[in-house]
């Protein structure tokens, strides 16, 4: 099966509702990159990635287009990991992550779609079949609502099929944090799983005070509580503050989840498949936690992930949140009694509404 | 000083001989990105970042002229920590690090070099004035070079200066290697200053059995033995091995240097401002080291480097390296006695050809 032809195609989509966290301020739309890998066969991939506010968009679309494209146009698209080298060390010099990581993820998930239209078999069994149904949360982007409206959305959650829920915290003040934490968990019961998400606001004393400030409202793991560059500070917060850790949006390779876990920095490493450099890495990351005995939850993308987590013994919760994505694909994420089920259809299975897309070209 | 407008362009550089090592294959031609920055006093500042073979070349253009660029306008140009810290974070889900430092380094040695010409100094005083005679070395493509090339051409590095000399290794076979390092020993004499750079070609233990082969040659460091995300890696060689490790050239954020320095596994940091996001970290880089008690040699554009080395006190050797670069730059980097001199013309005082440039634009 040799690829004959990548058509590359960059939207700017706009949200339904602008979204803020502590750390990206306002977002009112994203970027989506789309690759359709051609083979001679007839066969064609499809893969994609996305940026918060389409900011790096058009970088991505120039890495891919002028760079990574010509180096897998005449080869054959079985040799995934020979191709995902090839990518890796042409674009060696300006990657190692960053930007070259979505644009490879854009590829290589196209590359492993056509691997599964190939053989008529859906992701989740492709990669391992562990098993369908994934527990998920919802992701609420909340930092700014007041606490009713937190306490509705967290009803409305429920009454979607969500049997776990992660909150916003990074707010001015500590006390404003632990109010609304400590009403969710009134408002939730004792034993709902909580998660909280700073996006990286704090200084590693501030991360410290806060887990502490946290403690007793058992939340299941406190997210990127500082910058994710800093492998001795998530060291510290997880023996100093006593809360599980989890984080990796923000990381781009397998060597930084590689780092962060010999360091027994974290506790739930949190890959992002479209931003990580597709699944050849992902996976990777989640072999490596299970040897480390650590299970794996995700960032984003939960179309794409609700398959990998359900091909791995060690999945912990998938994260629901399509950055707005939903309205353009044709087959929804299917949710009952707090799991999400992994589909049938081959590949991916995700099918684009490209009628709806259209007019969303950047 | 008001930031008014910011031109930017992409020239593809045609190199005067194809150069190769053991990473990155042959190589014809590198990447130019220049940015000048206008300002409402009517003084202008130039940067520029570049890459190999010009592989990303259309990304960084895109990441400064769709997302950076637009960060800097209207703004102060004086408080370039401020201006530094707002680009890192609105590229930061694409970025810390790739594509984004380099498409950051053009902008912020734009804006530095402003400041130098409005305060009419040039950047070795504006940064420190220490020095500015900087040990230089002549750093040789020349993996595929004859044992006789090899030899001649370390003849003509001496003929021009040269009393430092950089060869590369990591050829098929270490024997070979040692080879051409012991002849390169004789010819040179015992305490002839002698680097070898192996571009990351080998695994670790292979980089620990060639460090001991090359041992008895008084390598002054042995450079990039292995993939830059490797730090325990790094460690093994410099402890098992027995020689000096400088590496750098790869790493895009001031994170990691700190990481490879704190793990005690580099002898030699070796950061390029064009490539790690301009002189706002490489000066931060340059401090950390000197409190680890570390010095600083450089990779790549030396008409930029020779200034932050003539700053600093904690300098070692300047790689004389423009990838071709000079043909295009109207005032030469002046070499003598084994030195580089640093200018004193204001900012960084480089003045680029732009007619010859002119027929090279991407």
């Amino acid at each position: 099966m040799k690829i004959t032809q990548i058509h590359t195609e960059h939207y700017r989509i706009p949200l339904p509702v602008v979204l803020s966290d502590s750390t990206h301020g306002d977002i009112s739309h994203f970027g989506l990159i789309v690759t359709r890998i051609g083979t001679s066969g007839g066969l064609e991939g499809m893969g994609y990635t996305y940026c918060v506010g389409d900011i790096g968009g058009s970088a991505i679309l120039a890495l891919i287009r002028d760079d990574l494209a010509p180096c897998l146009i005449g080869e054959d698209a079985d040799r995934i990991e020979r191709l995902w080298d090839r990518m890796w060390w042409h674009v060696h010099f300006v990657g190692r992550g960053g930007a070259a990581s979505f644009a490879l993820a854009a590829l290589d998930i196209g590359l492993w779609d056509l691997r599964g239209k190939a053989r008529e078999e859906p992701w989740w069994r492709l990669f391992g079949g562990h098993d369908p149904r994934v527990p998920v949360y919802a992701g609420g982007i909340d930092l700014q609502f007041s606490l009713d409206a937190l306490l509705k959305q967290a009803d409305d959650f429920q009454s979607q099929g969500f049997r776990a829920i992660k909150m916003k915290v990074g707010r001015d003040q500590l006390s404003e944090d632990v109010e609304r934490v400590a009403a969710m968990r009134s408002h939730l019961g004792a034993d709902f799983p909580l998660m909280a998400d700073a996006n990286m606001r704090w200084r590693v004393d501030e991360a410290i005070r806060a887990a502490r400030g946290m403690a007793e409202y058992n939340l299941f793991w406190l997210e990127e509580p500082i910058i994710p560059d800093d492998v001795a500070g998530h060291a510290r917060i997880a023996r100093e503050g006593g809360l599980p850790i989890a984080t990796g949006e923000n990381f781009h390779t397998v060597y930084e989840f590689q780092q962060m876990i010999a360091h027994g920095a974290i506790s739930f490493p949190e890959p992002d498949v479209a931003t990580l450099g597709g699944v050849t890495p992902w996976l990777k990351v989640a072999h490596l936690a299970e040897a480390c005995n650590l299970p794996i939850t995700t960032h984003g993308v939960h179309d794409l992930q609700v398959h990998l987590l359900a091909a791995i013994p060690n999945s912990s919760y998938l994260e629901a949140h399509g950055f707005g994505l939903d309205r353009f694909i044709r087959n929804q994420l299917h949710i009952e009694e707090g799991a999400a089920i992994a589909p049938d259809r081959a590949g991916h299975g995700i099918e684009f509404d490209w009628d709806a897309l259209q007019e969303h070209r950047a």
